[in-house]
C-alpha cells in the first residue's frame, strides 16, 4: 500500500484515503496536495516519486489566477477601475478601433486579443512589454462587446502586467512578492529566485500525438501558440520560470498555492487576509459563462479566475481561482473559507473527473458533514 | 388492452392512440392529458391507476407558468413595465448593486438570484414576502446584463409575488383566482382551497440515487436549494399546497392546465380571452437562449415563460408554457390555437422524448394534417 | 484508379492525391475543386460522372456568400453603414418595434426574422421585393439585442438586395455582375442568363427520410421553409436559377467560387483586389458565436459570412466564406492569400470531417510547410 507523507487535520481522513488510494492505483504518480481551512493548514500531503515536501514545479494557467490575486491589489488600492478603458492607462491599447474596450472585457477574455499571428517566439517571453506592444497593435479577431469570449493563454497575464506596470510604474511579480509571497512565506513564485532555484522539480509530460490538423491561424491555433511547439516543457528553462511570466511559468507547491489563496479570504497563520470582501466581490464575480469560442466547450470566468461550473467544477458560486495545463489546480471558497493547492508532478486529466476535482469534492464533504 | 377514459374530438383519434398505447405499455404509467382547440376541448382523457377525471396533483414548475398568465395581466393594466427596474417597484431590491437590474431581465432568468445559501427551510415557504427580503439583500451569483442566465427554481415565484403586492397590493394568488381560474373554473389552482383538498392525489415519486457530490452551494445548488432534500413530496404537505407557492407549488388536473391556457389566447366555451395580442406578444417574446447556467444544457426563456425549443419541443414559435419537475406541461399555442395540459401521477422524463412532448406532437400532426 | 482531370501546380499534388482518393473511393462521386494563392492559380481539378471542367451547378447557401461580396462594395463605397437602423434605409422594416434593430444586426442573424408562417411560396422567390415587404412587416421571433442569433436560411439573401435597392437604386445581382463576376469572367452566377444555361448541370440529390415530427411553425421550421418541401431541387428550375435570389439560388463552378474570393482580397491574374482591407477587416470581423438558434449546434457569423470555427473549420482566423446546403464551400483567407471554391455534383456531408475540409485543411497543409 502506497501513502502519502504529511499531514491531514483528523476530519479530513477521508481525503488522505483518497489521496492514498490514486496513489496505491499508480505507482509513478506523483503530486502534492494542501488544503487550509479558516486560515490554518488542514492538508499538506506529498506522494509518488517525484514530488516531495518542499519541491516546487510548473504550475502553468494557475500562474494567471496568483497573478489576479496580486492585480486585486491594484483594484482594491484604487489603481485600477474595472469600468475603464483599457486606454485610458495604456494609451497603445487603443489602436485597430480598441478604444473603448473596458478592463472588465480585457480581463474576463473578451477582446479577442488571444495571441499573435505566427506565434510567439521562446525568447519573447523574457520582454513581456514588447509584447505587450505587439499586442496594443492588434485588431481583435472577434467582435468586442458582442458577447464573444475565449480564453486568453499566453495573453492575459501580459495585460495583468502591463496594467500594473501602467498604473503603479512596479512589475505586478514585485507586487505579488511584496504584499503577497513574503508575508506569507509562500512557495509559490512568479518569478522563481535563483537562491530557490534547488527546489525545481522539471515538469514531466507526454508529448502529445499530433493532431490530424490544428490550423496555427485559427483562433485555437493562435490562443494555443501552435507554432512555438509543446508549452509544457517551458518551465524547465530556467530563464523562462525566472522571469515567471504570469499567463503561465509560475513555478509553486500544492501548499503555496493554498496559502496565496487561502491568504486572500481568511488569512493564513495570524496574517490578516490581504483582500476585503469588497475586493473578492468585484473580482470574483461571474462576467462571462457559455461556449468558449477557444475551447468550443464551457467556460465561466470573473475578472481573470475561473469560476466553477459542470466542467470544471471546484467549489462554490463564490469560489474562485484557476488550473493549469498539468491539471494543477489553485483556488480559494470563502463559502467554505477554504484555500486549495495541488501539483502534480506530471500532466494529467484536469476536467470533471480528474483528480484535483475529486479532491477537492472529498473536501467539500468532509466540510458539509461536520 | 388498456384504454383512457374521457372524450376525444373525432380528428383527434391518432392522439388517443397514442396515449393508450402508453398506459397499455406501463401498467403503472397514469396520466391527465387535455387539449382546447380554438376554445373547444378537442381532448380530455384519462388513464392508470392512480389519475381520475376529477383529480389534482402537484404540477411543480407548471405553476410559474400559470403564475405568468397572472402576472400578464398586470402588463396589459399597465401596473408593470418590463423594462423598468425592479428597484421603482421594490426600493429593497436595490441592495447589493442591483438597482439596475430590469424586471425584464429579473423575469427571465437573467439576475443571478437563484436561491440562497444553505438553501431555504420548508416553513419559509409559507411566508413568502419574508423570503423576498432575504433575496432583495443578496447579491447577484453571476453580473446581471452579462448574457449570463439560469434557471430560478424557487425564486421566480417569489419574484412574480412580489412584484404584484408591490404593484397592486393584492397577492398574485387572488388575482389570478379572481381574473383567470373562478371566471374560467379551471381545476388549477394556485393555493388549493380546503374544500377542494378532497380532490387531491399524492404525488407519487421514486427517491433518485444520490449524485457522487453535489455542493450545495454551487450556482445548480442553490437553485435546487440541495440542502433542504427532495422537494418532489412538497406538495403533498397540506401547508404547503394552501399556499400555492408559484414558483412550484400549484396543484391541478391537465383539463385546468389547459383551460386556463386556452382562456388565455381563445377564451374557453365562450368566455372571452383574457390577454390580448399585444401582451401576449410583450410576455411571449423570446428573451433569452443557449447554455443555461444552472442546467449546463440548453433553455429559452420569454418573461418567465419557456420557450419550445428543440430539447424542449412543444410547439410552435409562438407557443408559450413551462414543464414541471415530474414532466407535467401546460402551454398555449397561437399558432395553433391550443390550450395544452398534461398531469402524470408520477414522476417522468420531461424532455425531447418525454410522453408529454409526443402527445404535443401528435396533435399539432393532426392540426397540420387537417 | 480513378483521376481528377485539370491543373495543380506542383507543390499541391498532396491536394489532388488527396482529391483522386476520394474519387477512387467512391465511383458515383464528382466534384470540382479550385484553390488561387496570391492570385494565380494553384488548382483547378474536375472528377467523376457528374461533373465537367466548365460546367456549374447549384451553391444554394454559398450564394450568400457571394452576394456579400457584392455587399461589401456597398459598404466600402460609404452607400450602407453597419451600425445604422435598417429603417434609415428602408423605413418600413420599422414595423413590430424593429426600427432600432442595426444593419449588423440584421445581418449577422440577430434580428429574428427568419422566415414567414406557412413558409413562402415557391413563386415568391421570383419576387422577391414583394417577400421583403412580408418581412418588413413581421414581428421577430425572438428579442433582437438579447445576443441570440439564428441562421436566417432563407431571407439573408433577401434583405441584402433590399438594403441594395434601398441604397443603390440597384439590383445586388446588378452590382455583383458589373463589379465583380464580368471583370473576373469568373463561373459563378447570381443568375444564370439564358445563354450560359447550357452549362448547367442539374443538381442530384437523395430525399432524406422524414423526421418524426418536425413543426414548421417552430424557428427551425421556418427557417427551413419545411412547409415548401426540399429545397435542393430549387435550382433544377430554370426561373429560379434565372432570377439568381441570393439566398440560395446562385449557380456556379468551384473555379467560379474561387475566382470571386481570390479576387476579393488578392486580385486575380492582374486584376486587381476589389475590396480593400479596411473593408474586409468591417465585413469579415466575427459578429457572433455559440449555439445557434435554428441549428442548435455552434455557428459563428461575421456580417452575412460564415467563420471558421471547429465544426467548420475552413480557414484561419481572417477567413470569410459561406458553405451551401449540398456542402459547396467558397471562401477567401486572407492569411494564407487564398481563394477557395469546391463544388460537388450531389448533396454531401458539410461539417467537420467533410470532403471540402479535408481538401482545405490539405491546401493549408502544404502552403504551411513551403
Amino acid at each position: 500500500m502506497t501513502s502519502s507523507q504529511g499531514f491531514t487535520a483528523e476530519k479530513f481522513a477521508p481525503v488522505r484515503e483518497l489521496f492514498d488510494a490514486m496513489l496505491d492505483a499508480d505507482p509513478a504518480y506523483s503530486a502534492q496536495l494542501a488544503v487550509y481551512v479558516g486560515g490554518e493548514k488542514a492538508i499538506d500531503l506529498v506522494g509518488g516519486p517525484n514530488s516531495s515536501v518542499d519541491s516546487v514545479t510548473g504550475v502553468f494557467s494557475c500562474s494567471k489566477g496568483v497573478a489576479a490575486l496580486a492585480f486585486s491589489l491594484l483594484v482594491q488600492d484604487g489603481h485600477v477601475d474595472l469600468d475603464a478603458p483599457v486606454a485610458s492607462y495604456w494609451p497603445e491599447f487603443a489602436q485597430q478601433g480598441k478604444g473603448a474596450v473596458t478592463v472588465r472585457q480585457l480581463l474576463s477574455h473578451q477582446a479577442g486579443l488571444v495571441g499573435v499571428q505566427g506565434g510567439f517566439a521562446m525568447e519573447e517571453y523574457n520582454d513581456l512589454p514588447a509584447v505587450a506592444d505587439r499586442l496594443a497593435a492588434l485588431a481583435p479577431m472577434w467582435r468586442p462587446g458582442s458577447g464573444i469570449f475565449g480564453y486568453h493563454a499566453l495573453t492575459m497575464g501580459v495585460f495583468l502586467e502591463e496594467l500594473c506596470r501602467r498604473t503603479t510604474g512596479e512589475r505586478l511579480q514585485d507586487v505579488y512578492n511584496r504584499r503577497i509571497r513574503v508575508p506569507l512565506d509562500a512557495g509559490m513564485f512568479l518569478g522563481l529566485p535563483e537562491s530557490e532555484d534547488h527546489r525545481y522539480r522539471p515538469v514531466l509530460f507526454d508529448e502529445e500525438p499530433a493532431p490530424a490538423f490544428f490550423d496555427p491561424f485559427s483562433i485555437a491555433g493562435v490562443s494555443g501558440n501552435v507554432q512555438a511547439g509543446n508549452l509544457l516543457g517551458m518551465p524547465n528553462v530556467r530563464s523562462v520560470r525566472a522571469e515567471g511570466s504570469t499567463s503561465g511559468a509560475g513555478v509553486g507547491s500544492a501548499d503555496g498555492l493554498a496559502r496565496v489563496y487561502a491568504g486572500a479570504i481568511t488569512g493564513v497563520d495570524g496574517v490578516p487576509a490581504y483582500l476585503t470582501p469588497e475586493t473578492i466581490a468585484l473580482m470574483a464575480e461571474e462576467q462571462v459563462w457559455g461556449l468558449d469560442r477557444v475551447f468550443c466547450d464551457t467556460s465561466a470566468f470573473a475578472i481573470t479566475f475561473m469560476k466553477s461550473h459542470p466542467r470544471m467544477d471546484f467549489g462554490s458560486a463564490q469560489a474562485f481561482g484557476h488550473e493549469g495545463a498539468n491539471a494543477a489546480m489553485g483556488y480559494a471558497d470563502p463559502m467554505y473559507g477554504v484555500g486549495f493547492g495541488y501539483v502534480p508532478a506530471k500532466n494529467e486529466e484536469g476536467t470533471t473527473t480528474g483528480r484535483a476535482l475529486q479532491l477537492s469534492a472529498a473536501v467539500r464533504t468532509v466540510l458539509l458533514s461536520s
